[in-house]
């Protein structure tokens, strides 16, 4: 029984660069993040990419969906930006619904962060600990975990005023 | 449907008192955290006593007791000293088991932190963002939340040595 | 004996807008900080501008000259973004050596950060600190204090791909 | 010119133990905190002790003087638990008002924080950043920087009802 954390880049692992004056990626705080949170459920950890999602092209979706099937773990944690979050979910729930034996049995959850965790004041670790116990505690499937909630990836969106994901109405 | 948060001090809500020169409670750093973590779950935050899990007694056990029979939430997360996390714990499941009608039905997960919200590198969000989706994802009972994983309250204990719980074994 | 801080904003009190997703001044962080570093000498705080340094204009400059003008205090701070820090430098040390009689008798010391203090890993804190006791142990007259250097406003200047303040050579 | 750092432990470099659940000395913050401040004067560390200044002897002052006879640094700033910091500053002030040869033209300032640098809201940077640029502002002697003030080793102590330092009166 192991967890992959999937790692795209995101707000979640954004740092500042003092040269530039702007917050880029340099690569993750991952890593460090494992170690700080005293996880006994073993680890495997993979930088997919590190990319702001509002970049991410379908290439850049494959690429997760890749990484999910060749995962050998069950549960499966991918860090991503918020702003398409949902798109990337929704390829990854469109390939698992469609039965794609490579994904079969697999708990994925798609979580991420509005506030860096380098930054104070961040819900990075919130979210990934939300996200660590949804993958063990859901059927398999795809999820987005934020704001302390677990929805299935066709039933929540990211609502951009208010910066809070909700179940879309209607 | 919403939460409540009991909070009971622990390591968790530590802080360092400048003039004593040492970690104590003065109040609890729940209300910014749950600011922090842009719960969209409706959260209730009630500080039920501020204590060292090491100098709880029966009746500091009781008070929690009565906190979740009282409460009117369907999902019940207690922030605890790890020292003697399971002993609450177990006060508590087995009223649970023992069919206590002002607890059926209601998901009551125990957590804390190894090091205090307040220190760099601290584990009390990852935990707390754990305890809320497993609150939400687990069967009516009571857990225990930590180090990335949920278990149930009669099937782990800390192991002191290593700062981590696990399943008892034999 | 009192010290004034003239905030100007600049990377030092840029804080994350997590709805837009990047870096903006929102209010100054210097109220809390005075608490957090228990100085004993008594501390007037004024939000002069919230600016980017690299967006001021001489009009700026001139609004920061006319604060060190109406200040009763001996002992002055000025937070500014690193990136025209010489330029406002040099026109409140024209001044002065021009005999301005506002500025005469007062020691002003500008100071900045390379990486916001509400970002881990900030230098905010180590450079206000420089700059309190530069103020006071300076002779009068105008300085910029970085990198753990003081040094008079007309010898100094920010050295862009480093990052770092240096005389100017030749 | 250089900056030797003299580390002697105090509350400066306390950081939390997660197994014993109390702060400890295990090693030095300052060469991170080095790489933090962006320092631009070449700083020499030396780990001296690392013990809380309550429990130095004599013969831990002994050893903080022997460091500073040593040091080929012009510059040194010493960091030091709060409670004995005025003792060992007049053992250092002492043999310096004596004519101590291997102290003469040395400019040494002792420092430390009444908040640990691991424990959010510390004083740690603060008062480094005055110390660094106290060392480089008086005249050769012994110093203590804190709350935003530097004083002769002679004409500060520290009341401990309040948590700051302050001149003796009478």
């Amino acid at each position: 029984m192991a967890l992959r954390i999937i790692i795209t880049g995101g707000t979640f692992d954004k740092q500042y660069d003092a040269i530039r004056g702007q917050l880029t990626f340099k690569d993750s705080h991952l890593p460090e993040i494992i170690e700080q949170v005293r996880s006994t459920l073993p680890v495997e950890l993979e930088i997919n990419q590190l990319v702001d999602s509002l970049d991410m092209q379908d290439e850049n979706r494959q690429r997760v969906l890749a990484a999910c099937q060749r995962a050998p773990e069950e549960y499966i944690v991918i860090t991503h930006g918020t702003d398409t979050m949902s798109e990337t979910a929704a390829v990854l729930g469109q390939a698992f619904a469609a039965g794609d034996a490579a994904l079969a049995g697999k708990h994925i959850v798609l979580t991420g962060a509005m506030v860096p965790y380098s930054v104070s004041g961040s819900d990075a670790l919130f979210n990934l600990g939300g996200a660590f116990l949804a993958a063990q505690l859901t059927a398999p499937g795809v999820y987005i975990v934020m704001n302390g909630r677990c929805r299935p990836w066709d039933r929540v969106r990211k609502n951009r005023e208010l910066g809070v994901f909700e179940e879309p109405t209607g």
